[in-house]
């Protein structure tokens, strides 16, 4: 397993969904920092289960616990370990799944590569595991607050937002359940979301994040170009399937003299189609990407598998589950581009 | 500068363009394999400038010389040197660009990170790097000979081929100089560079990649899932703008109920939306991936741009520069999986 | 900071001695292993406060509570979360060091690299952190079970053991207080240890290591020699100072016609001077080693230092120390070497 | 195989002794360092075989040449690739150990490692390495000036220089063939020998190294002391057995009363025991260290041993030897330290 994600801004956690507690130690933040842990704790509300009728209805306080690094309200540069402790773990059978193996599921990968495997709410593979990087995200933003990061829904399904990363109204963001700053685009997609989830079905869609007020330098050629770290990060996403920054695809249809981002005297560029960054180094313009969410696997209708023995069984979705990730992935997503960016912060210190 | 890639198998990197050589070290390569040097060479013809006429008109023989690590022509374990001379470094003025920020170039995030560059033909930024990459993944590929990996031109422009990945004749890939293995969208594809280097300009394009029979299990959750690897490595290529992986972007657009893989009793899926891949972890069905590339920067056109001191100057590119990276990026795609690939077997085989 | 020890099995950790909990989250651990708790528990009772006369007589139970990784009493592959919550912290009045710099510990050294220190109890730099370490250890033992690990203390202050380490009789270290498996070396250890604490000193000593059982192979060269592995484990044990294999600092005394160890016919050796290790790979033979500590510095005496404004302060020690750290380093020094050899393990299964 | 040292500033390295070079490649050395050459090659030079009468009378000429990284003077912030050419590799019949496993070398761990092994010089074994890391180490020199490292012998076998690590005068390193400062010592250290080389034996000796004018605040707690980085260097060099720092192993016999440094006024301590580093950090006093090297295993006389068959053969060593490593050993010394500062350097500039 791999479960540190960072070089110098480290975040290594443990934990399953039906475990007494999951977590997580951050290494490496600076010292010093005044911590704000009810923003922390705000991070975690917007990723937690149940908190509007489009998301899934389980009940989990998500309350974050910090063990150490911090004395008299600062970061002493030790480590920060934390724990949030699974409340309501118990409260459900999962023998029905113990030995089938569900479709676009880990099932059965994870019993081929371990094998055995924790099937209750999928062990180490259930997305609970998120809430552990919201805190790693919130406490980056805090040692780095001039970075601004703002995520939020750019489409379900086929539905997309009509505005382009230039015309977002951030501050919309979090005034709709489905987290599209867009209200007309919100309306319509709040609206598949219930009929999908009507249908005993789940939906796809994508998540659009601009981090603003990146100082120019931030990222390491050859191999760890800022663009190539956040797509790492965000391909760790349960469901992501897909990370374009900048152009992105389209770029790839387009001719140089379009696509080319000149100069303006003071060093920012007339267009963006670079996404903030060139050769794998931010430039000072705002980087932006998409990032592609498939439809949740776990669907309320029946569907055909296998069990472990390779016999057909039949099996139907249990429980409260997701009808679309995107509205809860939106802060997962801003947790990881901080982080990412802390780290890069620490390294381009490095070199000073 | 993060000049290694892989973390068991490892490439580590130097060179610029224009200085005497360029060159690697590959760390963690099994001992006792046999290695096929030309096998290795050839790899680096697919790569290489001046091998068609869509391509640029440079010349390099690029020429592989191993310089440690292989006795009596088998690995041994230690580290493998080696290094790719410049012949033609000198035959070049770069006086022109010395103080000018190229557009879209990483002229200025080098010279703000660095406080200096070396303008000769890009420096450490210049393509000419990839070569390095070639020897590491056709070593890679040696070393686990049973995985079979096929990289091929998938769109130039607006120009997609039809076929899907499974309707692929791998073997038609090397048959036209675009490496489309579509035969029709290939003719149509060199016309399109052709028509596009007539007027002095470039296209991007897609590059789709297939690994096959690749065992289960490969993958370390939570932090480095097999595809979040592959996207960082092709990230890490010089004009990548996205990565997508199975059902990729089209994912994000479906419903759970479309997107499910249905599995077979010999634990093979009926469909292949997952790409090979659940939870991060291989499943043993093919791996498929789509990259995009932009078109590259330097156009022979006028563009107005801004020199180091913020003034705005005119340039035209000069020399001889690709008007598409994909045909060549081919290769490179190919060597970047085989690493990731390569790596991943031996952190597989560090769990038994 | 750097808090993981490892490359594939993996420790990280985080804790103060006067927060609510130290912990730490194991990754790599080999999955399927049945994990014996309470003997993990044991190596936890061997290195903790108020065990016998001559160690400190502070009081924690020390009980070890894992979170996660383990399913049905194995190690499921996912990371091993744990706790040791620390039940008598609250228990004691730091406030006259709070500012005070106490000599040859870390007190002005953190407070500069970090701008403000944990003052309760050390902070980071506490020693309790070594209970972390021994359940890391312990869960290494188990996940390597063939591979004995046998510590004891070799010398306190100028008192030596007479046996060499082939001539020692392991199952003795535990039958005395001071861990030392020489029974009259044992015994004017301890009186010499008393002694000392009635005089409000303490003193230092030296650990023996002898690992059996190693498979020829572990350890990778260059730059992760095992012995450099295990030196550096060692060297990072509060209050260490020196580290030696083999025929050690001794060994620069000899000549090679007396050093040389010369092989048998089974590939064994005749004398074991290389301490079980050729070229940074262990070769069959035990590997053994001598770690040295230094008397710890908190005494029972008036001692002039300064403040952190640089003004000459009294101070005394408070509180419950140990005057001889040795013995309840032995099972520290066996949890570092046990994670060295499991992380070795793994890097050796990793070339196959 | 692990060729990499360090973590922000890196050497990684590949060669054997009869191939056509060995060489490095340095990454994260800070940009716009004006290299200094030819003191890089007079550092090479003090490592060099034949430059005196008591080290082996081979002939290298060890000319390194830059491939990159470095313009118009400065460093690039790219990696810096280098070669040394191995002129006289081709000279020397090593058919007569080809199947045998000499005594206290690697050939027998090898060969289990990796299956296979270049017999020619000890391969991938050979101290010739080091020769890349001297250049490391003097690039790291140059790029932290301030810092100065001074290593010297301070014994031959039972012959101890007299001078304490306060009273050395560096100036007279140079001075004598043997590196030792004292003069009266150094005089019988070369004389010892010449007497050992005439029995066709060798002998060991350590190597006192101190480090100058290190900022407070180097080291990274918990699992990267500075003191434990250093010790793993020093154990990286091939024949060294043993390090220790400060009081080292006469620190365990010790009383607390007798060991600990009062500090000054002006945050200096009055004694100098810790070895500049508290709590693995610098506490800006000077850091020195001993390391111990074993006598070579190459001895001009018979010696029994065995072959790959487990068959007894006799063996003599042939061949230009080295008596004594320990006056060569000093500029490696030398070099690994300097890595270890500027890396640690980084790392403490990542923390601002």
């Amino acid at each position: 397993m791999s479960n540190t994600f960072g070089k110098l801004f480290t975040l290594t956690t443990f934990g399953e969904s039906h475990g007494p507690a999951i977590g997580g130690i951050i290494d490496g933040c600076p010292s010093g920092v005044e911590l704000d842990v009810q923003a922390i704790q705000n991070e975690l509300n917007r990723r937690k289960p149940g908190q509007s009728k489009i998301v899934t209805q389980r009940k989990e306080p998500d309350e974050v616990k910090f063990l150490s690094g911090i004395f008299e309200g600062k970061t002493t540069g030790a480590s920060i370990g934390f724990i949030i402790e699974n409340v309501h773990q118990r409260s459900k059978d999962y023998s029905h799944i113990k030995d089938t193996y569900r479709p676009s599921h880990a099932d059965y990968t994870y019993t081929q590569k371990y094998g055995n495997r924790d099937y209750r709410g999928g062990g180490r593979t259930s997305a609970r595991e998120t809430a552990n990087w919201v805190v790693g995200g919130a406490v980056a933003k805090q040692a780095f607050p001039e970075i601004k990061i703002h995520a939020y829904t750019s489409s379900v399904g086929n539905i997309f937002m009509e505005q382009t990363v230039d015309e977002v109204d951030f501050s919309k963001i979090e005034s709709n359940a489905v987290r599209c700053p867009d209200e007309v685009a919100a309306h319509k997609m709040i609206n598949r979301i219930l009929e999908i989830k009507k249908q005993g079905d789940t939906i796809g869609g994508t998540v659009t994040c601009v981090i603003k007020n990146v100082p120019v330098g931030l990222g390491e050629p050859i191999f760890d170009k800022l663009h190539a770290q956040l797509g790492k990060a965000m391909l760790s996403i349960n469901a992501v399937k897909g990370f374009e920054y900048g152009s992105g695809f389209k770029g790839a249809k387009m001719k140089g003299s379009e696509h080319n981002d000149l100069f303006n005297e003071d060093q920012t560029t007339k267009t963006n189609l670079s996404g903030g960054i060139q050769g794998g180094i931010s430039n000072g313009m705002d980087i932006y990407f998409n990032v592609a969410f498939k439809p949740v696997a776990t669907i309320m209708q029946h569907q055909e598998t296998i069990n472990s023995k390779g016999e057909i069984v039949e099996m139907q979705g249990k429980g409260r589950h997701d009808p679309c990730v995107v509205p809860r992935a939106v802060p997962i997503v801003e947790a990881l581009a901080a982080m990412v960016i802390a780290d890069n912060m620490k390294l381009y210190n490095s070199h000073q």
